[in-house]
């Protein structure tokens, strides 16, 4: 029976990496159900079920990254940022799953394109956020929005691709 | 090897938690890969791999909740309703990680926009639902729209935003 | 102790069903977060974790398959096609979680409407793909698109609903 243990133990402790830098008083509610390696998760975060965050992702402190989110190497969330679920970063303009010569791709064989998300901003479930972008301070993204340009400091936006339809100073109180 | 063993059964039984109100006859394809707390799930309701309901979240009896789907707190589903996989539900229009003055969300720091979805209701993979609204009995809504208005009993609806394209009185057999 | 360490490692070795025919070499980063059943997998290929991959689908070689995918029944995947994240296929048109009788639906109750995604096809994330369609060989689909017809060989597609917006023999190098 102790290989049988062993190995169930390993099953459950892997999805939070050894390199994994996590601050101060970080809540992960099922640390079971996480993929989390290679990143660096700011104090007094916390991260739902079914989250992915990949090597060289960086996410600041009070944060809140929801279920089913995906957050990819080259991503940069500042400070009590608010992540929505089901929500998708992109790295990368032209995706392949092999070079032109149809070998596999490796990790030399793309370049990163990054992504900047600065303080307080909200991203709405199920959005989607291509690469190379930056989503401003305070801006909103509407649920379910794909951006495709940079958004401007206290925006909302919303539709796809998102345009700007206000600005977060007017419409909340 | 007894410590290691009891950590190893927590991890696989979490996922569910106690106060979840099971209705006879629920089918959960994998136990360990969904996150459920606080919830009441039909009779003869089937639940697919990765899927998280809040508590204070309901589903009815006879429903498909399909793999990769959020259903949460303040969402009443009612009887036979199919909800695709990928769906995200939301209960707030102005989501935040922190309050104004920069301290954490707590659970009394917003109040819930409830949803309703009527009796065999069918919404597609990768919708997503803005907080507040009722999806009318038996409509369909279509893969990947974004619901941001109430929608009619037996209306087809599609689209970012969703708009009505049919009524399922003319289209099903 | 027995009973509840053998329980903790069905646990952890279901998600990958015993019918499931994998080709020499494949990848799965986390086999304890994934759920793949009755399908089929080209050698090479590699699998992100939070994927379901259902009965009677099959995902060729030198693919890749990211994070929080649902492949269905149904679907053929060639060889060297990229899946992103959360991207959703479907196999229905009209999906219910009832017959219009009000009884549970079975297997045998819809009949599987297929999908193929052609050689080196690749898809971006949150992307959805409806029913019965042909993405053509190396075309591309912008993240978050919703493809409701075929996609010609090598065309780049974007939006809701996916429109064509250019050639991959054009953009990429």
């Amino acid at each position: 029976m102790d290989a049988v243990c062993a190995s169930a133990l390993v099953g459950n402790e892997m999805p939070i990496a050894a390199d994994v830098i996590l601050g101060s008083n970080v809540t992960i509610f099922h640390s079971d159900l996480v993929n989390l390696y290679g990143c660096t998760i700011g104090g007094d975060t916390r991260i739902g079920a079914f989250v992915e965050i990949q090597k060289n992702a960086s996410v600041g402190e009070r944060c809140k990254v929801s279920s089913h989110s995906f957050i990819c190497e080259g991503v940069v969330i500042e400070d009590e940022v608010f992540i929505g679920h089901g929500v998708m970063f992109t790295n990368d303009i032209y995706p392949a799953a092999t070079t032109n010569e149809g070998t596999l791709k490796g990790a030399s064989d793309w370049e990163v394109v990054p992504t900047l998300v600065k303080k307080r901003a909200s991203i709405g479930s199920n959005a989607t956020i291509l690469a190379g972008l930056t989503i401003g301070a305070g801006a909103l993204i509407g649920a379910g929005a794909v951006v495709t340009h940079d958004v401007p400091d206290y925006a909302i936006v919303a539709g796809v691709p998102a345009r700007v339809i206000g600005d977060v100073r007017n419409n909340k109180q």
